[in-house]
């Protein structure tokens, strides 16, 4: 039994991914359970939608509707990139209190952490009684303390499955194709290029993560070594690579592509630009004629239809946690996903500081730099998330011999 | 019981899609039980293989091999994009002539069907008994005489179920999106992005044609239109779009992207040149801040784990019906797709001429240029051809009222 019974508020935010929903019908499904809500309310369009003062009544959602949206991609209760600065968290405390809340749970990556513990800050100090739940989510898999994130597992599923069907497209036509693959610090989803990957001969046959600097004649030279035995080779580099002096390539290779997004962050997502450098660069260095580059964009976090079920399962289940918390003892944290059996998880309540804005990097036992290529290790930690691949296979038939 | 025995050749051309190895098992299954076949030899690398005389023997596959190939995406056999003249066949003919072979199948679009014809008149004209079958594959679904052709449903499939997702996607952070979608002359595969489109407000709210001239100021206050009303537009680009003067968008708007590909026409795909110029276009032009733009390059034709089961089955059948075909008394044809029924199909053989060379267009009644989206027609045309669609949802609430 709760408590402290109260008003609750749900809110998703940053970009969205395919099993954000589940997340969100995790918390409405579990609440009915544990009954610490008096009401639960659904903020639209994240930390925006309560200084608006924008809600619905998440009670009111029948079971059906809730468990197609738990299947649907994006963020039913609408986004923002809003990056609330001290004095817009005061303004979201003044609406909690307004609206006497006294839950909030904040679906997101490490900057929604940072928005709940600056909330839990603003609360303690005026000695309200606001309990804080941040409720992981990001396809980059960058959180601290947490084994993998949810979103993580159907992005990384998705851009496998592209690179394995890329494989064989250009194993029929030759050539050179680079893929651009999300990740701005992070490269986690980058090296789920390879989770397909069967042999030395598939592709993809290089890999290059934002956690290493960039450099330009390895990469040519690399291409040229495989091209040259092969005719083909299939790269998959991450949007944030940066060259060595840390500054982001797609900026370094062209000041007319320089955008900037509201962090203030150069945009590297929603274009074309890096790919097509990258590819100008092959073909004029390498004089290789047919290069091709396609960038993912927004296909790899949205994609109808290719969801990991470990992932969907674990989302949820963070949802669920996070009631489950509220309802003990603990005031406020963030749910994070710990890796228990080979493979099994459990969840646990961190403390939102350990979270919040910092970013978790590959770690070097996940990447080989020399072979620009993710290791076993990473393979036996990533195969679990994304669950079953479609098979690819390749003909084997007897050789004609010809007089 | 067939008529002529004889060895046999098959090869695929031209761009692969994710069923073309469905036709390549429908001829290797079939010709176990059409026993005209004294061998049946599998071509590497399209018709560039044949005069190469680099040959599998298609009987040596296992039954295991061939269904896993069958569904994996790409050209098993490898492709091409030769585009053989008179010389060109000639000396396929001789190579034919070399070992003897007397069936040839290509599974390929209208170039393919032309390579055909050209080989087919070659051995007329030498009183060479040659049977030569076109098998069709595209998802460009440009064929003359076909209903549709294989590979266009699983294609489509990936359009619409991305379309589908990308709504949500945008609907939680608002703003303008472009997606690029395959097809130079035919608009089929664009007008694939409506397939999942629910209601007046879903995604896509525009689709863009290559059969009708593109307008920039249309196109620039369709959307302000539809974004100053919701906040966001979604929009379905085909990468073939030209101006009014017949000139390819790309080329036109920037002299830098022009490329040119062994066929002489303008590089469309593998580059997100297009994307970003209309993206430039909106920003510039209406003042849009966020404007993003995918290109689905060769996602949408190679993605391994979307496809359409009617269209697996179709390709299948076309490979199994050329072979029934050739061990009947045609002695050379295209195997078309013929629709009889809602929903149901047949296939027949058409001459080769009939298809060769020729490019068929989105029928006037499929597409409303005023309102810049594909009518209930092509709806009811398109939809048994992508099967069942992941079901998205938008979640349904009461409104809080805020005092």
């Amino acid at each position: 039994m709760a408590e402290f019974i109260g008003k609750a508020v749900v809110a998703q935010g940053g970009g969205p991914t395919a099993v954000i929903n589940q997340t969100l019908a995790g918390i409405v499904l579990r609440s009915k359970q544990c009954r610490q809500f008096s009401s639960l309310y659904g903020a639209i369009g994240g930390v925006r939608g309560i200084i608006e003062e924008n809600f619905i009544d998440l009670a009111s959602v029948s079971f059906g509707n809730l468990i197609a949206v738990a299947n649907t991609p994006g963020a039913a209760l609408k986004s923002t990139r809003d990056k609330p600065d001290g004095e817009y968290c005061r303004r979201i405390f003044d609406i909690f209190k307004k609206h006497d809340i006294r839950y909030f749970f904040y679906i997101g990556g490490n900057d929604s952490a940072d928005t709940c513990r600056i909330i839990n800050e603003n609360a303690n100090e005026n000695n309200y009684d606001l309990r804080v739940y941040h409720v992981p989510k990001t396809i980059d898999n960058d959180l601290l303390v947490n084994d993998h994130t949810p979103g993580y597992g159907s992005a990384a599923k998705y851009v496998a499955q592209a690179f394995s069907g890329i494989d064989k497209d250009n194993e029929s036509l030759g050539g050179v194709y680079i893929g651009v693959v999300m990740g701005r610090h992070a490269g986690f989803l980058t090296a789920a290029s390879a989770l397909a990957k069967k042999k030395e001969e598939s592709a993809p046959h290089l890999v290059f993560l934002p956690e290493y600097s960039f450099n330009t004649e390895d990469f040519l030279e690399k291409i040229s070594n495989i091209y040259s035995v092969s005719g083909r080779c299939v790269i998959a580099v991450s949007e944030g690579i940066t060259d060595p002096s840390g500054c982001p390539v797609i900026a370094s290779l062209s000041d007319k592509n320089k955008e900037y997004d509201s962090h203030g962050n150069v945009q590297l997502s929603g274009t074309g630009a890096l790919g097509d450098m990258l590819s100008d660069l092959v073909k004029s260095k390498l004089g290789i004629k047919r290069v091709r580059s396609d960038t993912f964009g927004y296909l790899q976090r949205s994609f109808a239809g290719c969801v990991s079920p470990t992932d969907a399962k674990e989302a949820r289940e963070c949802g669920e946690m996070a009631v489950v918390f509220s309802s003990n003892v603990e005031r406020d944290g963030s749910v994070t996903i710990v890796r228990t059996g080979e493979y099994e998880v459990e969840y646990e309540l961190a403390p939102l500081a350990e979270i919040a804005g910092k970013t978790k990097l590959v770690p070097k036992e996940f990447y080989d730099p020399h072979r620009s290529m993710p290791t076993e290790s990473f393979f036996r930690y990533a195969r679990p998330l994304t669950g079953e691949m479609p098979i690819c296979e390749t003909l084997k038939a007897r050789i004609i011999k010809v007089k």
